[in-house]
């Protein structure tokens, strides 16, 4: 499904690693030690936070405020509540009441190894620790994360989620959609939105950045459903075809093999054209042609990865 | 145990009467009707919500802006997030792997009435939206309220609290204060300080506000413990002798109710004493003698209450 890319996500992909171990950093900086008190709670954070995997709503957040003349420097510690909002999300969405899953990466999920009790004020901490980090980008920055992250975007499209699992999974395209842009999206366009807020980007070039988020995060769905049907599990670190085996509704099921991956191709074809309107909105000069081609490589990636 | 208070808290209560619709009317703004989708989410957010108790945290607030020189009205809707705040935290402290509480006020709890993972959707999304209501008073009222809520404050105390109970309830005093300075104190004190940044008041008020804050913290708690062994199941709107039934630590076990009665004045009366000080503090002027009583009357109050 990369015929159509130039390349897959090579700008991007250099641009993660160089500025992941700084993300990294911050986030073991913004986590109290396992030594503070209470000590089960901070294990519990740093048990559901690290080893980590690929830290991408960090790298978007980096990655905006570059992308619009802004200095992704400013923006680390709002970027890393990005991945700490992310990952209460998970610790959430593992507990008994929700998906009562026991494994994640390959390890005990949270409150398999600290119970129930401390798993769920664990994930508490880290969403209140999340917006502490994400005050150092301003009110402006603060106000997206938590509008992304209610109950009118993730929180809202997990709810929905849940609903429609109760409905045995027979979703309609538009309503599969209205629960993946809030479930998923809403979360990466906050992350480059509050890149552009911390970073001190071009704020005229927000609309544009929010259409292209909106564009690559409803790739990233697609790619992820697709990769359920097609990944192997080494590559993915858990089983394929579980979407299938839940009974859920899906981009392929919904549309097909075929259909999806023409659909992620499509997804990534508009966001690398809404990726040059974003970055000319910004300021010009010569770092111009870099910019466009760090957010097209990025939506290259969103749909060519194998994990 | 008020014989030495000169009064019963009247400026307060009157601040408190004249404030709290105002108060009411902005949760109702923000929390989504229970007509938007997703609908279970929001009628679980507003179950929790709706009908309150004394939106005691708000009232602070707008106190705290108030005795600082500050404007109440600009800080209405950080006001309402401390009662986002205290909400969600009662939400998940009533769910089955916390207390497993199936009345609250009289009413069914969140889940009881939504079911489990509803509840914990509800309290994360009122947790959230807390934040998006006092990004507008500004980056440090956000920095405030999140450390105040967060593992080295309200969720550590819960953290500490259940670790205590594990314990079979035997505490020192000090590990009693340890706790509920952080499960109780830590939002009372954040209260005064969103208040003070909100509103526009002297922010050379602020460490005597905080100091004030947390006698008042102290005092507040002191005479909960003081009301389950007082109080009546009709003014409490809950059976008293809670605490003793479950054999936990309380200032009365440590201190003797005389004791604890006798602490309680003598924070009242430091309370009384910070008042002032936060109150010279900030400008002079005509209503610097009300503004001091205000701050006295609320510390007697806290004492006096019977409920």
């Amino acid at each position: 499904m990369t015929d159509a890319a130039p390349a897959v996500g090579a700008r991007f992909l250099e641009f993660a690693a160089r500025h992941r171990p700084a993300v990294e950093a911050e986030l073991e900086r913004l986590i109290p030690s396992a030594e503070v008190e209470p000590r089960a709670l901070h294990a519990a954070m740093r048990h559901a936070m690290f080893p980590g995997g690929k830290r991408l709503r960090p790298v978007l957040a980096l990655l905006a405020a570059e992308a619009t003349g802004g200095d992704p420097r400013a923006a680390l510690r709002p970027a890393a509540a990005l991945e700490l909002v992310h990952t209460y999300s998970l610790v959430h969405d593992d507990l008994p009441c929700m998906d009562d899953d026991a494994l994640r990466r390959g390890r005990p999920t949270c409150h398999v190894a600290f119970g129930e009790a401390n798993a769920l004020l664990a994930g508490d901490a880290l969403l209140t620790l999340a917006f502490e980090a994400v005050a150092e980008g301003g009110a402006s920055a603060v106000k997206a994360l938590a509008a992304a992250a209610g109950s009118l975007g993730m929180v809202g499209g997990q709810v929905g989620d849940l609903e429609a699992e109760g409905l045995g999974g027979d979703l309609t395209l538009e309503r599969l959609e209205w629960i993946h842009d809030r479930k998923t999206g809403a979360l990466i366009v906050a992350s480059l939105e509050v890149g552009v807020f911390a970073g001190g980007g071009d704020p005229a070039a927000l609309d544009a950045i929010r259409s292209y988020g909106r564009t690559i995060g409803r790739a990233f769905q697609v790619a992820d459903d697709i990769l359920d049907v097609t990944g192997t599990a080494e590559a993915l670190g858990k089983m394929p075809g579980q979407d299938a085996a839940h009974g859920k509704s899906t981009y392929p099921s919904l549309l097909g093999l075929d259909g999806a991956m023409a659909a992620a191709d499509r997804l990534a074809a508009e966001a690398a054209v809404l990726a040059e309107s974003a970055c000319r909105s910004g300021p010009d000069g010569a770092g111009l042609e870099s910019r466009v081609g760090l957010l097209q490589d990025l939506a290259y990636h969103v749909v060519a990865r194998k994990t």
